[in-house]
């Protein structure tokens, strides 16, 4: 079997396997429709720490754990660890990693990077590389605003179409190890720039992202969006899940029927206010950890497409009058 | 052959060629002593932008267009890019490499990203994941000057500790495509945290990473120092170079005799009033493939470690007081 099928695809001859998966969510995500999915809900959003940094870092520390206890083992068996987050420099990461003492790759995908970090650990794996790895990210709620928009203190409004970021960590242990989950395959996804400029509006941003990797998914692999039980985008919210079927459908794939998105999933955006949706790293990750991939192992659903997107702005980048361009990398998970 | 050995690193059976480089440096880096070595030097470090982040991102789209054009193929035959800079949110990388439409897997490993771009490159195609791939990053003095430091219109004064951010780009082509230098093996660094606080004297902070990697790889590939005629690490500077060569010394290794240090080569620091030496993920992704990969391809030297170094630290961690914690990623790269 060739492993590189078409453009920007791997479809992976030995399969790695999802062997465990730890979700680790805030106090609002528990309140949420999924809230009893998760392994863990916090009650205080500062998870014990003195800041919003340490409080994500250490939602990133006992999601890998956990995921890694789960999986029956220690963390000296995991031989690499890929992980990133939101915040400048990738800092919930370095202090949260850093006492597991696993060999690290830091990656930044904005809010694709659970799908990255999938990717490169299933590569890995199926390499050879490793017998296991763990992929994992993390957002904060509170540490995103401080870094991204405006301080909690200031209390400011928001138009509908902003999302709200999710506080939570999910972490995969990916191996040769058999389990009921396999990723057998992934297309990663080049920047997609339609030139949107509203930051409270990222999942216009990311839509044409997820629709570019989505399709040429399609065209790697040469099936249909049929052949999926379900195509789950990360954090495009009400706004851009519209948008996104609009723009598969004029690329001749209808995925209407098919297609759900975690931060749609994860709250209940009346009840609670969270205007488009759920967003951040954290939001694709947990709602995968802790929802879909239960489907996917008890057998319900065979084969889903997992595309976790990511809006590829600073505020640096923002103020400066730049665009917020878009990326999305799919990974293929199946029963197995 | 095994492709695992020992804890941290990977030795590859079909090891993978540097096809071609390119580097792009400012008008200090060609002022300095390594200046006639680097294939482009910008007579002015906006290199015709506005903002310096365009500036930055800039130079990582020449850097890119040039290493491909020199391999001779064209952007659409790069199936991966591997890349990442010092500045929030990945943005010199984001916009820079927007428009060569390559599959973009986005990295931060703070300095040390030109040793992780060159290992998961390396090891992608070694896997047989991609014909071609580019691993790529990028600098710049005044971007991270405002990023980390202070405004440059506020000319404040450096203690001696502090190093220079280098303003360049170096862009790898790797592929199966035989040349004169090639990637047999890897060390991936994990996180090492000896307690430092001082952001000026970052080659303190990075020392104990660089030490942990180099004596982790001569004991997974059971190799003495002399076995390699350069250890090369990334920005440590002047006395970074001192706690590393006593570190390993410690640890049985002596390196003093064939250790060499990117930031302090890159600089004439008396004359050019830098510091410690050069610093930022350009210094040491320019000064390979400006200087020391030639006197590889050349058959000079036959095998030479590089460990690019990583400070992992951002404004907010540093002023919430954390320390700041290293990284280190170790590259065999061996005349072919």
């Amino acid at each position: 079997m060739e492993i590189r099928v078409g453009k920007q695809s791997l479809q992976f001859a030995e399969a790695p396997y999802i062997i465990s998966s730890a979700s680790i969510v805030g106090k609002k995500e528990g309140e949420g429709p999924l809230g009893s999915c998760f392994d863990v809900v916090g009650e205080d959003d500062k998870f014990g720490q003195n800041t919003w940094e340490e409080a994500e870092s250490t939602l990133q520390k006992e999601a890998f754990t956990m995921a890694v206890g789960k999986a029956g083992l220690k963390p000296e068996d995991i031989r690499y660890l890929f992980s990133g987050d939101l915040l400048g420099q990738n800092i919930a990461t370095s202090f949260g990693l850093m006492d597991c003492q696993v060999p690290l790759f830091g990656l930044y995908g904005a809010c694709s990077t659970c799908g990255e970090a999938l990717s490169l650990g299933a590569m890995c794996v199926a390499a050879g590389y490793a017998e296991y790895v763990v992929a994992m990210t993390s957002s904060h709620f509170a540490s995103a605003e401080k870094q991204f928009r405006f301080p909690l203190e200031y209390a400011n409004q928001r138009p509908l179409s902003a999302t709200w970021t999710v506080t939570g960590s999910g972490a995969y242990v990916l191996g040769k190890q058999r389990s009921k989950a396999r990723i057998t395959g992934i297309t990663t996804g080049k920047i997609v720039d339609y030139g949107v400029k509203d930051s409270m509006n990222m999942g216009a941003a990311m839509a044409p992202a997820a629709a570019d990797t989505i399709c040429q998914h399609f065209e790697d692999f040469a099936r249909g969006a049929n052949e999926y039980d379900r195509i789950i985008t990360g954090d495009l919210g009400t706004v851009g899940q519209e948008i996104l079927q609009d723009l598969c459908r004029q690329k001749g794939h209808d995925i209407a029927g098919l297609h759900e998105d975690c931060g749609i999933e994860i709250y209940d955006a009346e009840k609670q206010g969270t205007g488009a949706g759920g967003s951040g790293c954290g939001c694709s990750a947990v709602t995968m950890a802790g929802h879909y991939l239960k489907k996917v192992k008890s057998g319900k659903w065979k084969r889903i497409l997992f595309v976790p997107t990511g809006a590829l702005l600073s505020t640096v980048s923002f103020n400066e009058g730049k665009t917020v361009p878009g990326i999305a990398h799919a990974v293929v998970i199946e029963h197995a």
